[in-house]
């Protein structure tokens, strides 16, 4: 097999991987399983863990290499595909420079009974609007960021979306908002910054 | 066994089995085992999984009352003991109504590399300003939350705290801030508002 092919089927069986910790985050939360059937389940996962433990890398993730050079980041919270707290966010850039991403929100990202944690909001559109400023090998920190609460924001099916609104040297300023079937639920303003190169 | 004792013990086995949760989302994406490693090990948390949720509670968890009546957010995203994705943070509050809460944040909470994301920084923070806002049977939500990044937040021992600065009428105007060894962190200024009762 070529590097390439080998390197798509590490990659799905990872994000196979995750999507089963995913499932089990959330079944955690909801089960009704008696305690017998917890104990055992708490069994298999240490047993699961203990496996994939038995060789790790040394601190978190990081940025790192694909095959063909680019940044591979799957520790990320919001985007990373070996990461089971990342919905996880797939951005979506338009050819003018705005972009969106629709994911769905269940039990795990839960504040008030039945909706999104107003933090969790808050990372999605950190990240969105963040994504605006990014560039290739260049990335951009958050310097502010205000959100706007208009409504509680459901769990299920949820919209960001985000645009730069004007750029000023290395400060990169960006709006957007979530949305849900209700409309607009949240909205940002962002101000990113591209640490200058010295 | 008196109903107290047994609700303690149920609540032990919750927090153990999620803490194994826990565990393995990191050791998910920190994992170097090799791909027999990997499909062996997903094979036992699908299976954990199907013994979980063989019964489950429809939707998400929101709020359920405890033996003694009072409220009790085990799914919750930030705080919730029964949800993986939550550090979980316990959130102290002193006498002068200020809360406080520390955290040590690993490898599922990554944004820039070896730094806390900037909207998990949000997450924490909204949660402990809202909590300075919060009383009994009385939730507040937020209203604008507006956040000062002042340098990265460093993967590790993090420290959230929080005051009110001032309330008027159904808004409480809270102030607070993540700080680390490397001193503060992020500063964040936020209104959150109690619904009125119609």
């Amino acid at each position: 097999m070529s590097a390439p092919h080998d390197d798509d089927a590490v990659q799905a069986l990872y994000a196979s991987l995750t999507n089963s910790v995913r499932r089990l985050v959330d079944v955690t939360i909801r089960s009704q399983a008696d305690l017998d059937g917890i104990a055992s389940a708490k069994a298999k996962i240490d047993a699961a863990a203990d496996e994939l433990g038995s060789s790790m890398i040394p601190g978190s993730f990081g940025v790192q290499l694909d095959p063909s050079g680019s940044p591979r980041a799957w520790g990320n919270a919001v985007i990373g595909l070996r990461n089971a707290l990342a919905p996880p966010l797939v951005v979506h850039r338009e050819s003018d420079g705005s972009v969106w991403a629709e994911v769905t929100l269940g039990a795990a990202y839960e504040g008030p009974p039945g909706h999104v944690h107003g933090g969790i909001c808050a990372l999605l559109l950190d990240h969105v609007l963040g994504a605006t400023a990014h560039k290739p090998g260049r990335p951009a920190f958050t310097g502010t960021l205000t959100l706007r609460y208009e409504s509680g924001t459901r769990l299920g099916p949820v919209r960001a979306e985000a645009h730069v609104d004007r750029i000023a040297g290395v400060k990169t300023f960006s709006v957007g908002h979530l949305s849900t079937s209700d409309g607009v639920t949240v909205r940002a303003e962002g101000v990113f910054i591209h640490p200058r190169t010295t």
